[in-house]
Parts: structure tokens; C-alpha cells; sequence
């Protein structure tokens, strides 16, 4: 499948960059009304191919694959569910994200870049919330908070984890991955202009 | 083309090195007295082909090729009309770029470096300065500016938008590229300087 | 044979990554009760292969090969001994294993991050702690002092030594990778945080 | 030529690292009593073909190659000749070295580091001083300076042009890569401490 094919692709890049270290991250593809591709539990992300991806419906019930899905299985769902739009997620532990969600309370304010474009905004001068939600290894739990946050907040982009990554979707695996680069760029400048500021 | 075939390649490498983030930055080749080769707008930069560029006079009409150009296509023709030598001109969002455009009010001053000789200076002695323009939305607005500003300095090598990116030129792909490389190398010294010294 | 032909892999890309400077870095493997493959001292790790690696038995003489096996041959031997579950050894020199290991005194503590789970902790709330040996030329000294802190701390998953490196290991190559990428990715965030707070 | 294929190996992966920006930096091979090979004046580094070096005698005449060699010929052969084992002269521009060249005064003194081993010494607990010599376009001038230094400093290892970028030399292409990885990594390493404690 040309999707999965391109998302495989984008996954070894992202591995390459230093994103997705130590068999961390998930990604997942939308493929129809209650079907979902999403990448297995505990796999080098260096060296996925498109037969490690389990299938699941929309509760997370495995329909196809030999593998575990992903423990996050159930945030890709509610993020499917509260988002029509988004046919693919991207969860990645670049330095970068896990770093400013340790700095930050519980949002990012991202204000006056250009790159704030790549999340559809007309100009420059808007600006984009990214909500950071404190890290729990109960993932219904999670779910709900997250589930809460969306229906109030139907603007959001993507969000952080505490101490542990980033989320981001998209309409296709173009545009999840154009806005996870603009997101990093965006987090890279944040951090080196916290540094310099002494803040 | 040789020289478009070349063009296609540095922006790939550009983009592998982090550069051109969420299909930022744009790119354009001068092939006579009237017509130009410049990158589409919104595509990812590490995919790009010769087929995907849009060829446009000097007025910014479209010649030839499918796609849209970029819409900065205004700011890579100011430059053209207001320095003749130029060929080839490139602007990318590196971070570097894009955290120092933050940092500094309307200008920054390079002075000691060797590096300066890849602008055409005989010495490390000398100076390089790079202006920083407000950015905005309204490009006739910022090609007004630039062309006022160039018309001032004819010894410009190059600017910065604030908060996104640079704009750089040379009379061939490779002098730009050479260019572009100093600049932000020059940018990540002067940013690792701010930071020790607690600027 | 198959693991020996993935270290290999795994030790080019560290090197490609910058972990692995100057001929910098050991590695092992266990092959049975008394055979140990190691790297040899001094070698490029960016041009190692298979055919590089020394043969030796747990004490240390050599078996089989042509090369003079690593001067800390002996701390694997060690490791290999004190943690039966060990298979592959890694000791690497990244930039950021060496400036931690030289900010900290004798322990580097690892608190909240959800990447803590890739050392077998079931949840991001636990802590790992990492212990800081004064850097020695006398390997028989090192080998002791880490014999009888292992001996004390059952659930050590690595050590720094101080201006010097890190060691870590696995039930297999990809296990030994993951623990190691854990820790780096760990290191920077904690030197960024360090960083950024101004500590 | 087996050496020079592998220098020129060597310098496009320099160049791919960063260290090589805007077509700076040179190398050269000592081949015989009155022979260098030496990198040509403004060759874009990740391009360089065997080809392209010229070859010139002690005093820096042209033997033979249809390319200008680099205007820093002089201090390669200054290099040779004070230090009859070189048979191998590197000068990159990395961003560490020449921000670290700006910090400090007249030398960088390295001490404590086990890589410290990688330039010959026993153990880690000695010191390698690096001067920093002003910047020159007088490569006479310069060259002089280098010369009375090194009389002085038998055991040198490399020295910086301050805002320029670092020298380093070899026995062998392997042996100044190894030197020039040691230093680098060492400046990465001096530059992250200072940045966190303050300095």
C-alpha cells in the first residue's frame, strides 16, 4: 500500500534524526471507516517494514498482523475519533519535545514565526497552543484527558507529553510529517532562544 | 539543465541537514533576461524534481510548468532586477537563521572571521553586515522595502526575515550554496558565542 | 555469524553519529561459557568488520584472531561475569556521556522520563541511577571497584566513567543498542535542562 | 594513489560533518623528500576529486596539477618541514574550533579527558596545550610565527588561527583523522561545560 509504503519511509528517516530512540514512538494510518495501521509494540524504528504494522477497528481490537500493538494504541483512537480529518498520527521522543515539556507547565505558546504557516494559520502574526498533559502509564486515563481537551479545543495541532514525547496528525502522511518538522523546528528555536535568554 | 539538475540536488542536501523544515524555503535559477526558475510553493524540499519548478518572467507571470510558484516569488525578482549579477538565489529557514533573526533588532554585524573572505572580502579585517527586515504577509510591501534597501547598499550579501529565514544570492548555484554555507556557519559561531558569553 | 555481522552494523552507524571518535569505544560479545568476541584496540570504528575482532576467553587470552583485543577487555570480562543475562557489551564516547560524566560527582540520577522503561521499569515514575567511576590506566583497579559495585547494585544497567564514557549492555545486540540510545537520549535532555536552567 | 584516494575520502566526509563550510579548509600528503600534494584554492570540499590537488615542491613551487593550490600552502610546508614524521596536514573550519578560538587567549589547555591517550600520551591524567595563534592574511608573517613556535614545542599537536579554524597533522591520513576527531570532540566537550557552568 502507497501510504503505509510512504510512512515506513518517513519513520527510518525520523529513526536517522535521532526522534525515535530506543525502539520509541508509534505511528498509525488511517485506512477506513474502523480500520487502523499502527506500528508494533517495542520495535527498532531503524529497521520497520510495512509487515510489522498490526491492523486494529477502532476499539483496538486486533484484526490483522502477528504484532502488539503499540501500549499507545488508545490515544491514536481518540485522536481518530475527536478528529475526522486526521488519517495519520505521528508520536515521536525527539530531544527537543521532551525537553520543553519539562520546562514548560501545561502549554507552549508558539507566537510570530513564519513556519506557524505550516499549521494552516494565514500569517505569521497568529499564534498555535500546544497543551502538555502530565505523563501516566494509564492510558485510559490519558485517553479521557486528551478526549476532553479536543472536544473544547477544536484547533489544536498536536500535543505534549510530560517527560515523554509529541503527538501530531495529519490528512495524509505528507502533512502529519510537514507539521511534526514545523513543530520541532518551532520547539529547536524556543529552546536555543531560552538558553540565550537565561530564562 | 546542468545548472537546474545541480540547483535540485543542493536543496535536497539543504533539506537532509535540517534547513528547510515543513516544505519551507524557496529557490530560483535566472535562465535569461526574462525568465526565472523558482521552486512551488508547499512542497516538501527533499522530494523535489527539475519538473517541479515553475517557470516565470520577470514580472512573476507564469511561463511555463504546473505547478503554483512560491509565494515569495516577488522577493527573488527584487533581487534580480536590483543586483544584475545575480543567477541564482536561495532562502531556507535554517534555526540558526530564524533564532538570531529573533534576537538581534534590525541588523548583525560579522567582523573577525575568515569565513568573511566567501563574500568577497580580501581580509578577515573587515565587515559583513545583514540586515533584518520585519516580515509580513503583503510581499509588494517587503520587495518595496528590500528594493529600497538594496538600492542603498549595493554591497549586500544577503538578509534576514524576522523570525523566518535568509535570503542569499551568488552568480552561480555553487557561489550561493558557498555563500549560504558561510552564513550560517557564521550564525552557529555567533549564536555559540551569545550563549558562553551570556549575551 | 549473524549477531557478530549486526554489531558491526550497529558500530558504524555509532560512529556515524559521532560516538565513536579517535578509534574510541569498545564492544563485545559473548559467544558461549568461554568465548568472547571484542574489538581490537586503535582500529577505525567507521572501517571495523568482522574479521577485526579478537577471540578470547573469560580471563582475557586470546583464542583466535590477529588483533590485540581492547585495553578493557577486562571490564567486559567483568561485566560478562558479574551479569550472567549479559550478552553484548557497548562502551562508547559520546560528547555527552563525557560532559556529564565530568558535572556530576559519583551518580547521575534519571527521574520521570518515559524512556526510563527502556531499562525494564514499568512506569515513568521510577528512577534510575547511574554510577560515576573515577576514570584509571589500571584495569585491574577499575575492574574491581566495578566488580564489587555491581555486586552490591543488582539492577545497575550502566556506568560512566569520569572524562571518559559509558558502558552498557544486553541480552542481545538490539538490547544493548536500545539501553544505549535510552541513556544518550537521557544525557542530552539532561545537559539541556542543566543548560537551560543554569545550574 | 592508495593514500590520497583515502584523504580524499576523508575530506567528504569532513565536509558532510560541517567542518569544510564554504569551500574552507585544505589538506595536504607528503609523498616524497621534495613532493606535497595540497587541496586547491576555493574547491567546494564535498566534491574534491584526486584530481584536484596540485603538487608542489618544498619551497611551494607548482610541480605539477592545473589548479592554484590553497593560499595556506606555506603553513603545510612549515608543518613538514619542523616536523619530520607528518606525512599528513589537515585545517578545518569547524564551528567548535572556531568559537573556542575566539574564547580563550593565546592556548586551550585540555586536561583529564581519557582521548587525551589519542595523541600519544600514557594516560589521561597529562595535558595537551593548543596554541591560538592571531589571524593573518600574511601567510609569511604567519608562517614564521608557526615556525618559532613549533622550534620551541617539539611536542605539538595542532594549533588554531583564532576566528579561522584548527591544524592538525599525522603520520598518516588515519592518524591526523584520529587527532583531528580527538580535538574536536575534546572542543565540543570544553565548549558544553563552559556553556553549563557559566564561564
Amino acid at each position: 500500500m502507497e501510504a503505509l509504503r510512504e510512512l515506513v519511509e518517513v519513520i527510518r528517516d525520523l529513526y536517522l534524526r535521532g526522534w525515535l530512540p530506543a525502539t520509541s514512538g508509534n505511528f498509525s494510518l488511517r485506512m477506513d471507516e474502523d480500520s487502523v495501521f499502527i506500528t508494533p509494540s517495542g520495535k527498532h524504528k531503524g529497521k520497520l517494514t510495512e509487515r510489522d504494522f498490526a491492523l486494529v477497528d477502532l476499539e483496538g481490537n486486533l484484526k490483522d498482523g502477528q504484532k502488539k500493538p503499540s501500549a499507545e494504541t488508545l490515544l491514536h483512537l481518540t485522536i481518530y475519533s475527536m478528529v475526522p480529518s486526521a488519517k495519520c498520527v505521528m508520536h515521536v521522543h525527539s530531544p527537543n519535545a521532551t525537553v520543553i515539556s519539562r520546562l514548560a507547565n501545561d502549554k507552549i505558546s508558539l507566537k510570530g514565526y513564519e513556519l506557524l504557516k505550516a499549521f494552516g494559520l494565514d500569517t505569521h502574526e497568529g499564534e498555535v497552543v500546544i497543551p502538555i498533559f502530565e505523563n501516566s502509564q494509564d492510558m485510559s486515563f490519558l485517553a479521557k484527558k486528551l478526549k476532553d481537551y479536543l472536544f473544547e479545543h477544536h484547533d489544536t495541532v498536536g500535543f505534549l507529553l510530560k517527560s515523554h514525547g509529541v503527538y501530531i496528525w495529519g490528512e495524509q502522511v505528507s502533512q502529519a510529517l510537514m507539521k511534526l518538522e514545523a513543530l520541532e523546528f518551532l520547539f529547536e528555536c524556543e529552546l536555543k532562544l531560552a538558553i540565550i535568554s537565561g530564562k
